[in-house]
Protein backbone atom coordinates (compact mmCIF):
# COMPACT_ATOMS: atom_id res chain seq x y z
CA UNK A 1 0.00 0.00 0.00
CA UNK A 2 2.61 2.61 -1.23
CA UNK A 3 1.37 5.81 -0.67
CA UNK A 4 -1.69 6.68 1.38
CA UNK A 5 -0.91 10.13 0.78
CA UNK A 6 -3.51 12.56 -0.17
CA UNK A 7 -3.21 15.92 -2.57
CA UNK A 8 -5.60 18.58 -2.12
CA UNK A 9 -8.03 19.92 -4.47
CA UNK A 10 -10.70 21.69 -5.50
CA UNK A 11 -14.72 20.34 -5.54
CA UNK A 12 -16.98 22.27 -7.77
CA UNK A 13 -21.04 21.60 -7.50
CA UNK A 14 -23.17 23.71 -10.36
CA UNK A 15 -26.68 23.33 -10.08
CA UNK A 16 -28.88 24.19 -13.20
CA UNK A 17 -31.51 23.83 -14.93
CA UNK A 18 -31.11 20.64 -17.03
CA UNK A 19 -31.51 22.41 -20.59
CA UNK A 20 -28.14 24.33 -19.58
CA UNK A 21 -26.03 21.46 -18.92
CA UNK A 22 -24.25 21.50 -21.92
CA UNK A 23 -23.07 25.27 -21.13
CA UNK A 24 -21.37 24.02 -18.05
CA UNK A 25 -19.93 21.20 -19.70
CA UNK A 26 -18.32 22.85 -22.30
CA UNK A 27 -16.74 25.41 -20.02
CA UNK A 28 -15.40 22.02 -17.94
CA UNK A 29 -14.03 20.98 -21.39
CA UNK A 30 -12.79 23.78 -22.67
CA UNK A 31 -10.72 24.38 -19.41
CA UNK A 32 -9.31 20.61 -19.32
CA UNK A 33 -11.21 19.28 -16.25
CA UNK A 34 -10.81 15.77 -16.54
CA UNK A 35 -13.99 14.81 -15.88
CA UNK A 36 -17.21 15.06 -14.30
CA UNK A 37 -20.29 13.42 -13.39
CA UNK A 38 -24.01 14.26 -14.03
CA UNK A 39 -26.84 14.00 -11.25
CA UNK A 40 -30.10 14.22 -13.42
CA UNK A 41 -33.36 13.91 -12.16
CA UNK A 42 -33.18 15.94 -8.83
CA UNK A 43 -35.29 18.70 -7.96
CA UNK A 44 -35.13 21.76 -6.27
CA UNK A 45 -36.51 25.19 -4.59
CA UNK A 46 -34.39 28.02 -5.43
CA UNK A 47 -33.77 30.89 -7.05
CA UNK A 48 -34.70 31.75 -10.44
CA UNK A 49 -32.64 34.37 -11.27
CA UNK A 50 -33.28 38.01 -11.27
CA UNK A 51 -35.80 39.49 -13.68
CA UNK A 52 -36.06 43.79 -13.50
CA UNK A 53 -34.25 43.27 -10.30
CA UNK A 54 -36.55 41.31 -8.38
CA UNK A 55 -35.91 37.70 -7.28
CA UNK A 56 -37.92 35.28 -8.68
CA UNK A 57 -38.58 31.94 -6.97
CA UNK A 58 -39.85 28.93 -8.42
CA UNK A 59 -41.19 26.42 -6.43
CA UNK A 60 -39.66 22.98 -7.94
CA UNK A 61 -38.43 22.82 -11.10
CA UNK A 62 -36.06 20.14 -12.63
CA UNK A 63 -32.25 20.45 -12.02
CA UNK A 64 -29.34 18.98 -12.97
CA UNK A 65 -26.23 18.61 -11.12
CA UNK A 66 -22.76 18.66 -12.68
CA UNK A 67 -19.79 17.72 -9.88
CA UNK A 68 -16.01 18.21 -10.87
CA UNK A 69 -12.91 17.77 -8.80
CA UNK A 70 -9.90 20.17 -10.38
CA UNK A 71 -6.44 21.37 -8.43
CA UNK A 72 -6.67 25.11 -7.32
CA UNK A 73 -5.57 26.79 -10.43
CA UNK A 74 -8.17 25.19 -12.62
CA UNK A 75 -10.52 26.89 -10.05
CA UNK A 76 -10.56 30.49 -11.34
CA UNK A 77 -10.89 29.85 -14.96
CA UNK A 78 -13.89 27.44 -14.44
CA UNK A 79 -15.41 30.73 -11.78
CA UNK A 80 -14.62 32.63 -14.72
CA UNK A 81 -16.37 30.82 -16.95
CA UNK A 82 -19.60 30.48 -15.33
CA UNK A 83 -20.13 33.67 -13.20
CA UNK A 84 -21.70 35.45 -16.22
CA UNK A 85 -24.05 32.43 -16.68
CA UNK A 86 -24.77 31.87 -13.32
CA UNK A 87 -25.89 36.12 -13.00
CA UNK A 88 -28.30 35.63 -15.87
CA UNK A 89 -29.82 32.47 -14.83
CA UNK A 90 -30.96 30.19 -11.89
CA UNK A 91 -28.12 27.67 -10.29
CA UNK A 92 -25.93 27.64 -7.54
CA UNK A 93 -22.36 26.98 -7.39
CA UNK A 94 -20.68 25.15 -4.52
CA UNK A 95 -16.94 25.21 -3.77
CA UNK A 96 -15.32 22.48 -1.23
CA UNK A 97 -12.12 21.54 -0.20
CA UNK A 98 -11.39 17.89 -1.67
CA UNK A 99 -8.60 16.04 -1.53
CA UNK A 100 -7.44 12.80 -3.77
CA UNK A 101 -4.98 9.91 -3.82
CA UNK A 102 -3.72 10.65 -7.32
CA UNK A 103 -3.77 13.94 -8.52
CA UNK A 104 -2.51 13.64 -11.82
CA UNK A 105 -5.94 11.79 -12.86
CA UNK A 106 -7.29 15.32 -12.01
CA UNK A 107 -5.11 17.46 -14.50
CA UNK A 108 -5.19 16.04 -17.58
CA UNK A 109 -3.37 18.06 -19.73
CA UNK A 110 -3.58 15.46 -22.76
CA UNK A 111 -7.66 14.94 -21.78
CA UNK B 1 -14.92 39.32 -14.10
CA UNK B 2 -15.04 41.93 -11.32
CA UNK B 3 -14.72 39.75 -8.29
CA UNK B 4 -14.07 36.08 -8.44
CA UNK B 5 -13.51 35.85 -4.47
CA UNK B 6 -15.36 33.07 -2.62
CA UNK B 7 -17.92 33.40 0.50
CA UNK B 8 -17.43 30.60 3.12
CA UNK B 9 -20.77 29.19 3.89
CA UNK B 10 -22.00 25.46 5.63
CA UNK B 11 -23.31 23.04 2.92
CA UNK B 12 -25.56 20.41 5.02
CA UNK B 13 -26.66 17.24 3.80
CA UNK B 14 -29.42 15.57 5.24
CA UNK B 15 -30.48 11.76 4.40
CA UNK B 16 -33.65 10.10 5.36
CA UNK B 17 -36.24 8.00 4.55
CA UNK B 18 -38.07 9.44 1.66
CA UNK B 19 -41.99 9.18 3.68
CA UNK B 20 -39.65 11.75 5.63
CA UNK B 21 -38.64 14.61 3.15
CA UNK B 22 -41.47 17.36 4.20
CA UNK B 23 -40.28 17.39 7.78
CA UNK B 24 -36.87 18.54 6.78
CA UNK B 25 -38.11 20.94 3.96
CA UNK B 26 -40.70 22.54 6.38
CA UNK B 27 -37.55 23.09 8.55
CA UNK B 28 -35.45 24.57 5.50
CA UNK B 29 -38.73 26.65 5.07
CA UNK B 30 -39.36 27.65 8.49
CA UNK B 31 -35.45 28.87 8.90
CA UNK B 32 -35.74 30.69 4.92
CA UNK B 33 -32.72 28.43 3.70
CA UNK B 34 -32.81 30.31 0.20
CA UNK B 35 -32.93 26.41 -1.86
CA UNK B 36 -32.39 23.52 -1.24
CA UNK B 37 -31.90 20.95 -3.82
CA UNK B 38 -33.53 17.11 -3.67
CA UNK B 39 -31.66 13.61 -4.70
CA UNK B 40 -34.21 10.64 -5.03
CA UNK B 41 -34.41 7.29 -6.00
CA UNK B 42 -30.98 6.81 -4.13
CA UNK B 43 -30.87 3.78 -1.82
CA UNK B 44 -28.66 2.49 1.21
CA UNK B 45 -27.44 1.01 4.07
CA UNK B 46 -27.16 2.45 7.64
CA UNK B 47 -29.05 2.54 11.14
CA UNK B 48 -32.03 2.31 11.19
CA UNK B 49 -33.13 4.34 14.61
CA UNK B 50 -33.08 3.17 18.00
CA UNK B 51 -35.52 0.77 19.10
CA UNK B 52 -35.38 -0.67 23.51
CA UNK B 53 -32.03 0.55 23.18
CA UNK B 54 -30.88 -1.65 20.02
CA UNK B 55 -29.18 -0.17 17.21
CA UNK B 56 -31.34 -1.55 14.27
CA UNK B 57 -30.00 -1.99 10.80
CA UNK B 58 -31.55 -2.28 7.96
CA UNK B 59 -29.96 -3.51 4.52
CA UNK B 60 -31.75 -1.44 2.09
CA UNK B 61 -33.86 1.13 1.86
CA UNK B 62 -35.20 4.12 -0.59
CA UNK B 63 -33.53 7.29 0.33
CA UNK B 64 -33.72 11.24 -0.34
CA UNK B 65 -30.91 13.78 0.09
CA UNK B 66 -31.22 17.48 0.88
CA UNK B 67 -28.75 19.31 0.17
CA UNK B 68 -28.52 22.84 1.18
CA UNK B 69 -26.02 25.64 1.30
CA UNK B 70 -26.74 28.23 4.23
CA UNK B 71 -24.72 31.19 5.86
CA UNK B 72 -23.49 29.80 8.98
CA UNK B 73 -26.19 31.13 11.04
CA UNK B 74 -28.63 29.28 9.74
CA UNK B 75 -26.48 25.90 11.05
CA UNK B 76 -27.88 26.03 14.44
CA UNK B 77 -31.21 26.59 13.87
CA UNK B 78 -31.00 23.87 11.31
CA UNK B 79 -29.62 21.49 13.71
CA UNK B 80 -31.93 22.49 16.66
CA UNK B 81 -35.10 21.59 14.14
CA UNK B 82 -33.66 18.20 12.85
CA UNK B 83 -31.76 16.60 16.00
CA UNK B 84 -34.95 16.05 17.59
CA UNK B 85 -36.22 13.84 14.44
CA UNK B 86 -32.79 12.55 13.41
CA UNK B 87 -33.01 10.71 17.14
CA UNK B 88 -36.23 9.63 16.38
CA UNK B 89 -35.49 8.17 12.78
CA UNK B 90 -33.23 6.55 10.71
CA UNK B 91 -31.06 9.07 8.85
CA UNK B 92 -28.37 11.20 8.79
CA UNK B 93 -26.96 14.81 8.41
CA UNK B 94 -24.15 15.81 7.76
CA UNK B 95 -21.92 19.93 7.58
CA UNK B 96 -19.32 20.65 5.15
CA UNK B 97 -17.27 24.12 4.47
CA UNK B 98 -18.47 25.48 1.30
CA UNK B 99 -17.96 28.55 -0.19
CA UNK B 100 -19.93 30.19 -3.06
CA UNK B 101 -19.62 33.65 -5.38
CA UNK B 102 -22.94 35.20 -4.49
CA UNK B 103 -23.82 35.07 -1.12
CA UNK B 104 -26.37 37.15 -1.43
CA UNK B 105 -28.42 34.52 -2.68
CA UNK B 106 -27.75 32.08 -0.22
CA UNK B 107 -28.97 34.73 2.43
CA UNK B 108 -32.64 35.04 0.90
CA UNK B 109 -34.52 36.92 3.90
CA UNK B 110 -36.98 37.82 1.27
CA UNK B 111 -37.71 34.64 0.38
CA UNK C 1 -31.34 20.83 22.29
CA UNK C 2 -28.80 19.63 24.82
CA UNK C 3 -25.74 20.10 22.52
CA UNK C 4 -25.03 20.91 19.31
CA UNK C 5 -22.14 20.29 19.10
CA UNK C 6 -20.27 18.78 15.48
CA UNK C 7 -17.91 16.35 15.24
CA UNK C 8 -15.19 15.86 13.05
CA UNK C 9 -16.05 13.09 10.16
CA UNK C 10 -14.28 12.40 6.57
CA UNK C 11 -17.19 11.88 4.03
CA UNK C 12 -15.82 10.12 1.38
CA UNK C 13 -16.94 9.30 -2.24
CA UNK C 14 -16.51 7.19 -4.37
CA UNK C 15 -17.45 7.21 -8.39
CA UNK C 16 -17.16 4.02 -10.05
CA UNK C 17 -18.46 2.02 -13.02
CA UNK C 18 -22.23 0.21 -11.83
CA UNK C 19 -20.85 -3.13 -12.27
CA UNK C 20 -18.54 -2.62 -9.74
CA UNK C 21 -20.32 -1.06 -7.06
CA UNK C 22 -20.08 -4.68 -4.63
CA UNK C 23 -16.57 -4.50 -4.61
CA UNK C 24 -16.66 -0.90 -3.23
CA UNK C 25 -19.65 -1.84 -0.73
CA UNK C 26 -17.62 -5.23 0.39
CA UNK C 27 -14.26 -3.04 1.28
CA UNK C 28 -17.16 -0.78 3.21
CA UNK C 29 -18.73 -4.05 4.88
CA UNK C 30 -15.46 -5.11 6.32
CA UNK C 31 -13.73 -2.30 8.16
CA UNK C 32 -17.39 -1.70 9.44
CA UNK C 33 -18.37 1.74 8.07
CA UNK C 34 -21.68 2.32 9.99
CA UNK C 35 -23.50 3.06 6.14
CA UNK C 36 -23.38 4.06 2.74
CA UNK C 37 -25.68 5.82 0.38
CA UNK C 38 -25.46 4.95 -3.54
CA UNK C 39 -25.97 7.45 -6.37
CA UNK C 40 -27.66 5.46 -9.05
CA UNK C 41 -27.89 6.15 -12.71
CA UNK C 42 -25.39 9.11 -12.62
CA UNK C 43 -23.19 9.25 -15.94
CA UNK C 44 -20.04 11.23 -16.53
CA UNK C 45 -16.70 11.73 -18.22
CA UNK C 46 -13.19 10.69 -16.95
CA UNK C 47 -10.74 8.44 -17.26
CA UNK C 48 -11.05 4.77 -18.07
CA UNK C 49 -8.55 3.43 -16.41
CA UNK C 50 -4.88 2.49 -17.83
CA UNK C 51 -4.47 0.04 -20.54
CA UNK C 52 -0.74 -0.42 -21.75
CA UNK C 53 0.34 2.42 -19.80
CA UNK C 54 -2.08 4.89 -22.04
CA UNK C 55 -4.90 7.17 -20.13
CA UNK C 56 -8.49 5.32 -21.46
CA UNK C 57 -11.29 7.82 -21.93
CA UNK C 58 -14.74 7.11 -22.65
CA UNK C 59 -17.45 10.07 -23.66
CA UNK C 60 -19.97 9.18 -20.97
CA UNK C 61 -20.77 5.59 -19.13
CA UNK C 62 -23.40 4.85 -16.59
CA UNK C 63 -21.69 5.32 -13.02
CA UNK C 64 -22.67 5.06 -9.40
CA UNK C 65 -21.64 6.79 -6.37
CA UNK C 66 -21.22 5.69 -3.26
CA UNK C 67 -21.24 8.49 -0.20
CA UNK C 68 -19.89 7.30 3.18
CA UNK C 69 -18.84 9.28 6.44
CA UNK C 70 -16.66 7.55 8.50
CA UNK C 71 -14.29 8.57 11.76
CA UNK C 72 -11.02 9.52 10.57
CA UNK C 73 -9.29 6.27 11.94
CA UNK C 74 -11.21 4.54 9.17
CA UNK C 75 -10.23 6.67 5.86
CA UNK C 76 -6.74 4.88 6.07
CA UNK C 77 -8.19 1.39 5.73
CA UNK C 78 -10.84 2.13 3.15
CA UNK C 79 -7.82 3.74 1.09
CA UNK C 80 -5.74 0.52 1.71
CA UNK C 81 -8.95 -1.75 0.47
CA UNK C 82 -9.34 0.17 -2.25
CA UNK C 83 -6.69 1.87 -3.95
CA UNK C 84 -5.68 -1.32 -5.95
CA UNK C 85 -9.05 -1.50 -7.68
CA UNK C 86 -8.75 2.61 -8.63
CA UNK C 87 -5.24 1.93 -10.04
CA UNK C 88 -6.99 -0.94 -12.54
CA UNK C 89 -10.01 0.55 -13.10
CA UNK C 90 -12.23 3.70 -13.78
CA UNK C 91 -13.56 6.03 -11.01
CA UNK C 92 -12.35 8.25 -8.73
CA UNK C 93 -12.18 8.63 -4.80
CA UNK C 94 -12.47 12.47 -2.72
CA UNK C 95 -12.01 12.61 0.63
CA UNK C 96 -13.37 15.82 2.36
CA UNK C 97 -14.10 16.64 5.89
CA UNK C 98 -17.25 16.97 6.89
CA UNK C 99 -18.95 16.85 10.85
CA UNK C 100 -22.05 15.68 12.19
CA UNK C 101 -24.04 15.61 15.29
CA UNK C 102 -24.07 12.26 16.44
CA UNK C 103 -20.26 10.29 15.82
CA UNK C 104 -21.27 7.42 17.54
CA UNK C 105 -24.41 6.61 14.55
CA UNK C 106 -20.71 6.60 12.44
CA UNK C 107 -18.69 4.54 14.52
CA UNK C 108 -20.61 1.37 14.40
CA UNK C 109 -18.35 -1.64 16.01
CA UNK C 110 -21.30 -3.76 16.05
CA UNK C 111 -22.41 -3.46 12.54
Amino acid sequence: MSDMKLHPMKEVKIIIEGEHIHFVTDVLDRIKASGYTVFSNISGKGHHGYHEGHLMFNDTSSLQMILTVVPEEKLDPILSGLKPFLERHSGSLFVLDASVLRPDRFDSKEA
